[in-house]
């Protein structure tokens, strides 16, 4: 096994030596979308899971690089969904170009994450395996990106619908980029459903704690201003559990139209006082814990299962 | 072989019985896309050619309908891009639903296409060699998409540039449906690339027949108003044309600053003077005879081969 920084590298290596043909409008939102030296989560998945497995890593390379591809291509559409105008502290896509031209280099990166998939080193019926596990994950997060829309018009969401939602929008895809590793390296079925879970479950943790941070957080380490989803109202784990224990003083806040930091103020005074930022950070912890007990179960050796657990606490970022 | 209208009804039945899952607000704008009786020339080219290849069509279905959930996906998102309100005399779903839901729904569609292509009923090789056919002409579609959008800032576009653009928007994915089908039937490479540049001269053929119609079309059977590329100042086989060899006129026209029945008026004189009515269609009928030829070198028996030559003449409209 490697380090996360060394996978990561060898991802970052990888993109920065795509080239994309012509035409430049529709390949320049692509390579501004695809540069930088991120962190690449979800392929570093991909390349530890099929590492862990004893496969070569060069060949689970192009699946990973799909999976990152298609990670982009979410974000680059989500922006244009959801009127966001900035991302990772640029313009977004639709800003910098236009929403048509966003639109179509994102269909475009679909089809170029596939085809990743698709020109993968593998024999016929594993490139099959890969092939119809990274479409039926692009479904599922279609569906999750729906219901995070759909609670846009909602008053209230329950709990029980955050946790499909999030399960679906970013679970599945921590889940499908593991299960794509493990299919790279040739996993049993049990095998390959404990790495699916694990991504799974780690999504879950992952999206509550990121609920926490934009309340909590620090903005300087998270790029972005602390805030926003209070300001727009978002059925987040924190607001959920307000609207269900304080439902009143919730109420009262809006009624009074409250807004800016004022409003931001008193809807932490609620989260403060019911103490959710501990209870979220105690339930995301509960998911990492699960997270931890499915890859146990994926017959890894010692130095693979600690990257694993590694891997879990640092996405986190909350040494325990 | 069957008749046209067999292999329509084939198509129609199948997209009828389509179910749909949840989230309804996202399927919902899907199902509205595919409703109708259309004609469904792509997947009948599909079964057509699965069938001059005495291959199962039953099997040959499943990738058929993911060559028409394409199909309409790129519709659905040509029309957001193109900022067209109406489709087929109905509400274009961005307007009946949202711009959001719109990318959304399309998203879906594309990997709903897919996975018609991944699930059909093939060996593991043939069903990756109609992934990647599949995934090939998708991005060449939106290849074609783009330069299509960079025509619209641009003052003048060349005759070579304009047919690069549709072969790439409607002839790769006619040409697409056809060796999609090839593949079905397990064609020899020679007689799949027969089939293929069938398809896509067929599609240059239409295309040019479609600008045609434009501007000398029958409204009532177009079902829609003649005269939008001349409002637009698209860039179409006649409008490269007359600016090319009537350039000054044509700039007056716009220097004019002329609109609506003036416009189409003064640009239609132009065309009529250059006849260039009559040169388009000779030029479309080249591309129908060009298409024939290359079936003529496919190894059918008569009855298939007399069922290409027919629907490249319906496919135009105008029996020679």
């Amino acid at each position: 096994m490697k380090t996360i920084k060394e996978y990561s590298a060898i991802v970052n290596e990888a993109i920065a030596a795509m080239t994309f043909t012509e035409p430049a409008s529709l390949y320049d939102p692509i390579a501004y979308t695809m540069e930088g030296q991120g962190k690449r989560l979800r392929p570093v998945l991909t390349l530890a899971v099929a590492d862990a497995l004893n496969a070569d890593i060069h060949k689970a390379l192009s699946p990973a690089l799909g999976i990152e591809l298609y990670h982009n291509f979410t974000l680059l559409h989500d922006d244009i969904m959801d009127n966001s105008p900035t991302r990772r502290g640029r313009l977004a896509v639709w800003k910098k170009w236009t929403p048509a031209q966003a639109i179509l280099s994102g269909d475009t990166m679909l089809s170029l994450a596939m085809g990743h998939i698709i020109k993968s080193d593998f024999p016929a019926d594993t490139r099959i395996e890969l092939i119809d596990c990274f479409n039926a994950t692009a479904i599922e997060v279609d569906h999750g990106q729906q219901l995070d829309m759909d609670f846009e018009t909602q008053r209230k969401v329950s709990l029980e619908d955050y946790l499909l939602m999030i399960s679906q929008k970013t679970g599945a895809l921590l889940g499908g980029a593991c299960e794509i590793g493990a299919i790279c390296g040739g996993a049993s079925e049990l095998s390959r459903e404990a790495f699916r879970n694990y991504g799974y479950l780690l999504g879950l943790a992952f999206q509550i704690q990121d609920d926490i941070l934009d309340v909590y957080g620090d903005e300087a380490s998270l790029g972005k201003p602390i805030g926003g989803d209070i300001a727009n109202d978002k059925h987040t784990w924190l607001h959920i559990h307000a609207g269900d224990e304080a439902g009143d003083e919730m109420d009262d806040i809006y009624r009074r139209g409250l807004s800016g930091k004022e409003k931001y103020d008193a809807v932490r005074a609620i989260y403060d006082r019911l103490n959710l930022r501990q209870r979220g950070e105690t339930t995301a912890d509960g998911y990492l814990n699960n997270a931890i007990n499915a890859i146990a179960r994926a017959g890894l050796d010692d130095v693979a299962y600690r990257f694993f657990v590694d891997f879990a606490h640092s996405l986190i970022g909350r040494k325990k």
